[in-house]
This record gives structure tokens, sequence and C-alpha cells, in this order.
């Protein structure tokens, strides 16, 4: 007899199982597109390299066990999952160059690695590689059904990209003034749309469902999405550098403005307040290690990273009941079983 | 009676007024993509100034007239044509950012006024919604001609793409020992694809020409980017600032590997080689005004600026042999008249 500590191992380890196998039906497909491609050296090889480290794949998976969870044949899904995987991995190289990061998953961004011009072009090919990808739909799906798939394509780009804009105006122009509104619209659009929302729609369009019927994962996807964004950003303030691959704390550093930041400029005096507006007004190259270690003071002083903790644990649960009408309609097995993990790991962190 | 110079005068005049007419129809789609969104300051707002000084239009004015010429309604092009200028002036921008230019038309660059983590993403935008016009196609020529100018686009990006790889990669590795195919190869795919052959051959598209047809505006295309190309790398070595709009021997500043420098390189003797690769090894902040003299030098004395003035010419004139051959079906009119034009003024350069 197991206890329940085993059978969350169990889950656990099932989880990567199934998300490992639909890593392998999008990874070949990914590689087929670059492969002995020229120019090689400043261009496809350097694609090629990211995408053999690439992430786990959970956007691609969650497209794929959604579409499978509704019936489709997975296989049919894999052009529209190695299209979210490319254009992903384009963001993570455009965002990197946007937010001065320097390393990510453990090795230098493409940009500090090829310098920026490439990398800036880098990005731009595969985002155009990406929607040739998608073309191989017409034959998979049939052209009605790809064409819904291309408008879902065109909407998560400029969802994504408007998402960005925010973010980065906003550090542009030291905007500190921020509601959680605010910061729940730009991780809408930044991340939900492209990592959650859209991977689920798109499966299910897969799946034959209705474009009009997509509109039950815009909840959960939004839920899903904002628990793992805030995560994302606790992650950054005090995770394990080895398994988060990236520079703790690297958000301050880059005055990026998280749930954790606008719960502290609410409980900040007036003269905290304007010490605050200072130190995110310098450049990143200006900011000082005691700015950092005061602003990480006064995160303890007001509990704003255990808010923000919080509020991740929260909007999981929220997501999870959602799942359940999302997904009243999906196969009970493996498919189904998967997404609803991806819940559980979301939050633990384990993707 | 009037004399030839007359004539010629009337031609110009007559060549500006028909690229007015196509650019009245093309901006204001243009611009209804982006009137009234958000975020404005930091996306929309920057891409709807970044439009409103647009250049005059010639790739779009290509289509139009090639559609029309095939007997198409030119309106039927207007949303392929659109979407062309759209991706020419995302490419301008992250192209302004990979070369460093800090001025375009007399005005600072995108990034050299926003920073380039806000211009990275505002070149991203515009590359998303040039596709977003372009499902508009559907509606207007049907979907299998929206699918075959989908296809037209796939291509245009992965060559242009390419194209600026190899640039960019060139620069990178301080290559010198460039032969004139490979400057030809990388015009091919930097500039003549997306500015030439793809606006002939999606135009033809709109017109209802078969797919299996268009290889005829390829070579047309080839010679004519070809002429451009050379004549803008001459011009921004000896043009006129004003009318040029761009730093005149910024292309030396930037390290570029024009055909006017590989006809340098192929006449230099050993140390002076050595100096040239030692020089654009340098970056630019390190070059300095006697570095750019002396390669001027160098140029006067090989003859350089002139050979590549008599490529362009003889480019031009293989064009325009080529045209004959291209649109020998069109229908003859001021449409063809205007393609017809239009290789004369690319030389002269008043587009």
């Amino acid at each position: 007899m197991r206890l329940g500590g085993d059978t969350g191992m169990d889950a656990a380890s099932q989880f990567q199982e199934q998300l490992a196998r639909y890593r392998a039906m999008v990874m070949p497909r990914l590689l087929a597109v670059v492969e002995g491609r020229e120019p090689g050296r400043y261009l496809y090889d350097l694609i090629a390299e990211h995408l053999s480290r690439a992430g786990k794949g959970f956007r691609p998976a969650l497209c794929i066990a959604t579409a499978a969870a509704f019936g489709a044949d997975p296989r049919a899904a894999v052009p529209s999952a190695a299209a979210l995987e490319m254009l992903h991995n384009a963001f993570l190289i455009h965002d990197d160059i946007e937010d001065g990061s320097e390393f990510r998953r453990q090795v230098p961004t493409m940009h500090a690695q090829n310098g920026i011009p490439l990398a800036v072009n880098v990005g731009d090919a595969m985002q155009a590689l990406a929607l040739g990808i998608l073309r191989d739909n017409i034959a998979v799906v049939g052209p009605r059904t790809a064409l819904a798939i291309a408008y879902e394509f065109d909407h998560l780009l400029v969802e994504s990209i408007e998402g960005q804009a925010l973010e980065l105006g906003w550090i542009r122009e030291n905007r500190c003034d921020l509601s959680e509104d605010d910061y729940l619209e730009m991780v809408l659009k930044k991340t939900c749309w492209y990592s959650f929302i859209h991977p689920c729609r798109i499966g299910a369009l897969v799946a034959g469902l209705h474009p009009s019927s997509l509109g039950r994962f815009d909840r959960f996807g939004l839920l899903l999405g904002a628990a793992f964004q805030v995560q994302d950003d606790v992650l950054n303030l005090i995770g394990d550098q080895e398994k988060y691959g990236k520079e703790i704390g690297g958000d301050l550093w880059e005055g990026k403005r998280t749930l954790v930041l606008i719960h502290l400029w609410q409980h900040l005096a007036p003269d905290e307040r304007e010490q605050l507006v200072q130190i995110l007004g310098r450049t990143r190259g200006d900011r000082t290690q005691d700015d950092i270690d005061w602003i990480y003071g006064r995160f303890e002083r007001h509990g704003s990273i255990a808010y923000a903790r919080r509020a991740a644990a929260d909007l999981a649960i929220a997501a999870a009941q959602e799942f359940e009408r999302a997904y009243a309609e999906a196969v009970v097995g493996s498919d189904r079983d998967f997404v609803s993990s991806l819940l559980r790991q979301v939050v633990e962190r384990d993707v």
C-alpha cells in the first residue's frame, strides 16, 4: 500500500514521462526545419543549437495533450505544437536582448554569445520558420481548420508583443504607480495567451472543436498563466539558481514590474517610495548591490514575497476549478491527466 | 514641340504621380492597422509615426502595377501591397539596430530614439501585423490565391533573413576574401526577393497567373534588384546626404561588404590587403576618419566606385531587356509603363 507522498511522486514522474513523449514528437519536426540549411554558421547552426538545449516543451505538450484529450490523433497536433515551440524560442531570444539578460539555462544567451545584430536576425528567422511549419496544417487537418489555427497564431503574436511593449515601456518610463490590474493585463498579454490559452485552443481546433466554442479555455489559461508568472517572479527572487537557470534577483537588476514589486509599492511610506523610484530609475549598470539589498529588505518587512506566493497558490486553485469546466467534455485518460498534472507542476515549478 | 530632355522630365513626373497614386491606395490600409490601438505610446504610436514618414513605397507600387498590368483590378492587390510595405518597414527597424545606424531619412532611427528593447519589439510587431493584413486576401482574391500569396511571403521572409545573416556574419567574422558571386548571392537574398521579385510575382498571382508561370519575373527582379543595390552602395559613398537621407560613407563605418569594397580587395597589393583587413576588423567605434580616408583613397586609385557605377548601369540595361520578356503578355498602358519607368528611376535613384 502506498501513502499520499509516494502517489505524488508517481504522478510527478508520470508527468515527466508524458512530457518527454510529447517532446519526442515535436523535436524532429523542429530540427528538420534547420538541418543542413545554409548559411549555417551565421543562422541555422545557431538555431539548431538553441533548439537542442531547449526547455522541456510544456507549451507544445499542452497543445498535443488537449488535442488528444478531445479525441484527435495526437500526431495531427504536431505542426501546431512545433510552431508554438519555435515561436517560444524566438521570443526568448528577443526577450533576452530586450531585458539585457546574459544567461539562460546556465549558458550565455544568443546575443551574449553572438552579438545583438546576429541575435536579432536569428529571432526573426525563428518567427518566420514557425509560420512556415504551420503551413503543414493544410495537409494534416485540412484548409478550414488550418486557417482557424492561423488566426489563433495571428492573435498570439499580437497579444504577446503588446504585453512585451507594456513591460518594456513601464521600465523605460520608470512607471511605479501600477495596480494589480495593470500587472494582470500585462501578464495576460505577455504570457497567458501564447503559453497557455492558445496551446489549449489550438489543440481543441485540431480535435475538431468549433472556433466559437474555444472560449472555455480562456479563463483556465489566464489563471494558470498568471499562477505561472507570479511563481516565476517569486523564483526569480528566491529560487535555486541551479534549478531556475537564470540569475537570482535578475528581475530586480532589470527593473521588471512584478507582482512582488507592485505589492511593495502599495505598502511603502512616501519617502521610501521616493527611494524606490530613484533605484528603479537608474540603468541596470548604475544599480548597485546596495540598491538590490534595500529592496529585498523592504520585501521582507512588508511580506511582499509571501504575498505573491499566496497569490500564485490562489490562482492555481482557481485554475484547477476552471480546468474541470474547460475539460468537462474531454476523454478521461493520460492526456487529460497530463493537463491536470501540469497545473500542480507549474506551481511546484518542476517544468 | 518638345525636345528629348523635356520628354524625360515628363516621364519622370508621370512616374512620380503614378507612384503617389499607388501609395494613396496603400497608406489608409496600413494606418488602419494601428489607429487607436493600445498600448499607444510604447508600440502603436511608434509604428504610426514610422509609417507616416515612410518612403515613397516603390515595393507596393510594383506589386499593384504588376497586378493591374496583367489585368487585375488594382484594388485586389492592396492587402498584399500593404503587407509588403509593412514588412519592409519592419526590416528597416531591425536592420538599423543590426547595422548600428543612428539616422534614416534625416531623423533618428527607431532604436536611437526609443532604445533597442522597444525597437526590437516594434519591428516584431510590424512583422506580425503584416501577416495579419495578408489574411484580407482570403476575401479579396479567394482562398486558393491567398494561400499561393502566403507561400510567397514565407519564402520572402526566409530569403531576406538569410541574406541579412550573410551580411552580418561576414562583418562579424571580418571576411574580406569575397567574390562577386558571394556578393550577388547576398544581394539576391537580402534585397532582390523582397523588394523586386516577390512584388512582381505576388502582383501576377493577384491577376490570376498560375504559380508555375511566375518564374518569368525572377531574372528581371534579380537584375533590377542588383542594379538598385549596387547603385545604393555607390550613393552611400558619394551621394548627396540631403537627398540620400543616410550618412554618407556610413557603409564604410559599418564595415559593409559592398561591390565597391570587393572590387578594391581584388586590386590591392598584399600589404594593402593586410591594412584593409585591420581597418575592417576594428569595431565601428574604433575606426577613425583616417581609416575611412585611406579606403576612399584606394577606391580612387583603383577605380572601384567607377567600376560599381558601370556595373549598376549594365545590370539596369540587362534588367530592361528582361522586362520585355517578363511583361510580354502585360496590357500596354500606365501600369506597365510604370514598371518600365521604375527601371530608369531605380538607377537614376529618384525613388
